[in-house]
């Protein structure tokens, strides 16, 4: 038989004990679950990044999702799950972090704001809910425990909006966003493989990305080792998004561009 | 049936092997155990840090909790199990880092010197004893062996102090140190719960924070987001201790304070 | 009945949701085998640093252990399967990382390319075979499919050279090259145990380090504590190599010395 799947994902790094402290959480409420860490490297507080990373749950096994990027932690923002049409549930906080993540998994299906104490050890840390309601909330769901036992439905347009929206495609351009700069520097842009598809453009078109005054032209390629050391790239990424790069260098650093810059594809 | 708990801790970081080959090692001798890692990220050869750390075991499951710290690996400090009255094994060197987390687990029930080769592969390396000695110690217990099988019972009071006491209540002040400087730049002190609760502060009452000869004005309150951004405070933390931190800042770096750096509040 | 064991090593660091997402798609194929994090804070690209830390599956269980540096992904670089005559397989990019490994497990008993499109997800990721080849070909030899089912066998002698070979061993001397720097900044040099132990030194004795026209004198000991605090040694490492390093110090910075160095020790 299957064993149910809950994914953690954090801002904590590899400085906090709060990983651990999850997992076991986790463990000890549905044993038989499998536990994996997705990814606990996010900057803090960037909710941006952390919505981009929650997407790529996608790849995972359907199961529950935990994402704990959580400055308003304590206050009255709500802790939400949401069941997406994929089957999975997601859970977290009321900040626009999921609900990328909800799309790319095939829209909502319910959403529930978390309030029954009964799913919760007493008494709940006013500053470390992903303890003490999220990851207890994806261990009581792998266990079979119905949404509608968390707390109350709560209608999808009441969320906090995404920290950002599909790029927007032009006449012969694409206005885009950075929604995340990975580890090795490379730009993940806020548009998805389907809209990309949709522009037609052969594999080795040359395109011109534009942020701000600056202007830098790369080929369209599949892969990075198809242009020289340290050359300019766009790509179709490993997660669903369109990613500029630089071959085995850092785009990010040589070009002094973050998450949040606006990108114009301009082919 | 409960499966044996396993955590590991150490100031390994992402960058060494030692992390995934001491899970190895555990799951090999207990392979139904669960095996979690509470945190690696320490500071390297904080012991301080690290006893705050190994602290935090008390939101663990009951069970087996490896610490490796070990700046004195392979001289002749002494390697140790401390069975507490909770009913967790604390395995690490005997350099004082245990000695916190043992208090916090309700005291020391018995102390044993791990000299036993039969639980170890032969021969051990002098520089890695969390491989070769105390993670198949943690094993081997989690799989029944009873603690008095790894070596002679020793006295509480032989073991090397711990590095840091609790905080010292005084009239209208505490004199606390910084036991540890978490990955967002709060500070954790040396003052528990019960403590602080002591003193009955209302929510919301003004402290006064000396570090040295510089005075920082912060509230007590329960979350982060009830000051403006970049604002201090003071909270009961999420682990048994008092917090002082900037609201999405990084008060370390704002004041310059570090572990093992005096705080009196004053009241 | 022992569980199978797969292991997973990359440059990912803690920044990349990479790392959790092979570990759902090794479980999700082999729900059955144990799944082993090795180390994922590689430098980036660094093939030396990653085949000498490869090396030490040494010390984890025979098992499927994968290997994620990969600067060629997706260019006609081939991936390919080692079994070792320790029973191992090592899976990964054809670009000599997985070489050092071999040779410490005994040699390679047969080498294939992963070519057979049962095994892989469709479409594969140009840019993540991390994901879509190697883990599902380690996952699916975890579940006992046969090396020869993944495509045809290749020659040793075929495929690119290990990023570094074996020290030699003169009259006095040893000539040898800095394969990874560790997170204490200490160095591992590409010496053997084998070749320390004929050389037949006494502990104690003095030996120069030369790097380039810098020379360090260092006593040959058993364990970082047998020095002061920041004083130079050599010892035989916790993983079949001699390592460099100062009692609590970085070598490294110290004497500005990097992975690819070499070093030339006289005694």
């Amino acid at each position: 038989m299957k064993r149910p799947f809950i994914s953690l994902t954090s801002d904590f790094g590899v400085q906090s004990q709060g990983v651990g402290i999850m997992e076991s959480v986790a463990r000890e409420i549905a044993p038989e679950a499998q536990v994996v860490h997705l990814m606990h490297g996010l900057p803090d507080f960037d909710i941006r990044a952390a919505a981009r990373t929650i997407e790529t749950v996608l790849y995972l096994q359907i199961g529950c999702h935990v994402c704990v990027v959580d400055p308003g932690v304590g206050t009255s923002r709500r802790g939400i799950i949401i069941k997406t049409k994929r089957g999975d549930y997601l859970i977290g906080p009321d900040n626009g972090v999921l609900l990328p993540a909800a799309q790319m998994l095939g829209g909502a299906a319910t959403v529930v704001n978390i309030e029954n104490p009964r799913y919760m050890p007493q008494p709940v840390s006013p500053v470390f809910h992903g303890r003490d309601v999220f990851t207890p909330a994806a261990a009581h769901l792998a266990n079979g425990v119905a949404i509608e036992e968390f707390g109350p439905e709560i209608a999808f347009d009441s969320l906090v909006a995404a920290p950002y929206r599909e790029a927007v495609v032009g006449d012969r351009r694409i206005d885009a966003e950075v929604i995340h700069v990975n580890k090795y520097g490379s730009l993940h842009l806020n548009i998805t493989h389907e809209q990309w598809d949709q522009l037609g453009l052969p594999l080795g078109q040359r395109v011109t990305l534009r942020f701000g005054d600056k202007e830098v032209l790369a080929p369209f390629i599949q892969t990075f080792g198809e242009v020289q050391q340290n050359q300019p790239l766009i790509l179709k990424d490993d997660y669903g998004r369109v990613e500029v790069a630089l071959n085995m260098g850092n785009f990010s650093k040589q070009q002094n561009i973050a998450t949040g810059d606006r990108c114009t594809i301009i082919f």
